[in-house]
């Protein structure tokens, strides 16, 4: 039979990062291509005994539906969060939580933009999100990344174009890909060009938690006096991914539709889940427990960086993220970088090409993203001595 | 500020059972307006004690980032138990694993119909369905309910109209809000129907498990030759719905689609919530289990059934649904259906108006839904004692 698809999704590829993901699945395939996070920063002991203790105590809670909105105690959490780590204080219906932060950007989305509505995304951006806008047939523009964020001159532009722009979306810290962390003075321009031009920001924040270097950078969301910026957090990357729980802090009246949209997509996020976060953030330590995964990234972080150092030729440049699970290698416009990602992993270690985290694929770049959060320390060295190898001969 | 929504999500309303939910939470009401599986039915034990097996022997695979497409153990313990139950036996890339039978529908329409394009739903049918369909900009039309599903003639009349349906979405066992049970002569010829019309049927299952009389009735997919059925079905009924776990089965053309939506939907499904459903299903006894709830399930349904026999007039006419959670009540011409749904929650029961499933809900509709899993065996003889008096005063 031959299926006549909706025009949103007969376009849309499984992200070009699963195609080689394909061949990390090989056992000899040391993988530099995931986004994962390390499986030893998570606290499993912890969360087997909470599940034990909510399963004894609380079970009907726990297996029963529940509101979309999310567990009251968890967004009273969040709340009290918000206010502590990014002096901002929503009221609890400014919040709620959905099922990873991926579904907070995607109903953001669906909310405030129609079909063939311009959304401007950092170029490069995190490919997962650029999807799910695409989902809904919104056209995206990407402004380019500079070492700061986005090329603030560029981003005016847009905003200024014929396609009136409804959304800017931003990972400010520790961008996926590159690494990047926007400083406070583009975060403030940023704030000011949104008033200025009537749009919404869109402040996609899963690795801020993460930040093992430098000082913190107030959030975009907290510069927000008239009600533009919806703020997209995680537990992916600070409790486990696994648990898909997430949230969203926005004004009232953007959450209410993202409740009635996330209600019809998927009644409520899995409730004992949310129930894992709310008693481990409030009862566990977690800000021991982030000292500890941040001195994990860090370490893995600063371990591929001196191995890239002892093998790389100097004309392939590299970002030094000061947080997050990312890093953006740019090669010598005499590498071919598709060529150069080929080559890595017929010799076993696989690396994202940069195109897959552009609007456009076919749009020319010559760079490639490093993880370092998911290899073990072993693979991260031996890993590093493979591209040293295959950059050598390809520059020779 | 003024927040310009998109066109989707500007007419959406919160369900208007929620509303009336709202009054449920006052500790005086009686609910019969609910959906929750009756929660004795849960198998709390044992899912403490399998979630303690999972965080002890496996605790990364359950806190990690997975696949969309599911658990893999899971989808082959669903494909198994597709022939089994069934008689339709599927290939694993034919089944996802989708986070609850809610999203699934959702996915479904996103991926099959443009904004505009025609769905055909049952009159009544689920609300969070139809909203779902509704936050894509969907057109629905709606086919009148008899004794034994919908009409067929009338059916056939929407199909052959100008506006070209895409979908038939139909809930043919134990339909929510109505409890009636498709036949097997209509399930054949609804096929039949959509083989000649090339549309695509939207088979939703939630409650095909709970046949608590009668004989079980092949599901449509059962017919399909041509690859034109989804199926839907659901954890939530069987096992416990807080955990959001459901599954669709169809042509791995579609499923590859969904896969792609769901993908920048949630990433995946909670996967310790997919782990705890597989060893569920597989090691403890879930035959079992299943005749233990469907026997809680009768023992209720038989109570509402007859206390409202001994309280209520009979011009009121309830269906007597084989399995399920509800049964449909209507009032006969002189009794107003909004005025009694009023004064049956003023005097603390709740019951959901006929009109919050219907595609308009402005439609004269004289039916009411009851829920009888939900509330104790108390409060089912109290509500229908009170329904009684309400309606004698409105008959009088």
């Amino acid at each position: 039979m031959n299926y006549d698809f909706s025009d949103k999704v007969t376009g849309l590829q499984a992200s070009a990062i699963r195609e080689i993901l394909k061949f990390t699945s090989l056992p000899q395939v040391i993988s530099f291509a995931a986004g994962n996070p390390a499986p030893e920063a998570f606290p499993s002991e912890a969360i087997g005994e909470i599940a034990a203790k909510i399963m004894k105590d609380n079970p009907v809670a726990a297996l029963q539906y529940s509101i979309t909105e999310g567990y009251a105690k968890l967004r009273e959490t969040m709340k009290a969060r918000l206010l502590s780590q990014n002096s901002y204080n929503p009221e609890i219906d400014d919040v709620i939580i959905t099922s990873g932060g991926q579904q907070g950007n995607e109903l953001s989305c669906k909310v405030l933009l129609n079909e063939h509505e311009t959304l401007i995304c950092e170029a490069p951006s995190f490919t997962g999100s650029l999807t799910s806008f695409k989902s809904y047939n919104v056209k995206l523009t990407g402004v380019p990344m500079e070492d700061d964020g986005m090329d603030m001159a560029m981003l005016e532009n847009k905003l200024r174009s014929a396609s009136k722009p409804k959304i800017i979306y931003t990972i400010p810290n520790f961008q996926n890909p590159t690494g990047i962390c926007m400083s406070e003075a583009k975060r403030k321009k940023l704030y000011e060009l949104a008033c200025k031009y009537n749009v919404i920001i869109l402040e996609d924040n899963p690795y801020g938690e993460i930040r093992f270097e430098g000082k913190p950078i107030p959030s975009v969301k907290s510069f927000d006096t008239e009600g533009r910026v919806i703020y997209v957090g995680s537990f992916s990357k600070v409790i486990a991914p696994g648990l898909r729980v997430g949230f969203v802090s926005a004004p009232k009246e953007i959450i209410q539709k993202i409740v009635v949209c996330k209600q019809v997509a998927d009644v409520h996020t899995n409730i004992f889940a949310q129930m894992v976060c709310d008693e481990f953030v409030n009862n566990y330590n977690f800000d021991e427990h982030l000292k500890r995964i941040r001195e994990i990234y860090k370490a893995k972080c600063h371990l591929m960086l001196s191995e890239l150092e002892k093998h790389i030729p100097a004309s392939v440049q590299f970002t030094r993220p000061e947080g997050g699970l990312f890093l953006w290698g740019t090669l010598p416009e005499k590498v071919n970088m598709p060529a150069f990602c080929k080559t890595a992993v017929e010799n076993n270690v696989a690396v994202v090409p940069g195109s897959a985290f552009l609007v456009d694929e076919n749009t020319p770049i010559n760079s490639f993203r490093l993880n370092y959060s998911t290899p073990s320390d072993e693979n991260i060295v031996k890993g590093c001595a493979i591209l040293g190898e295959v950059l050598k001969q390809m520059l020779h």
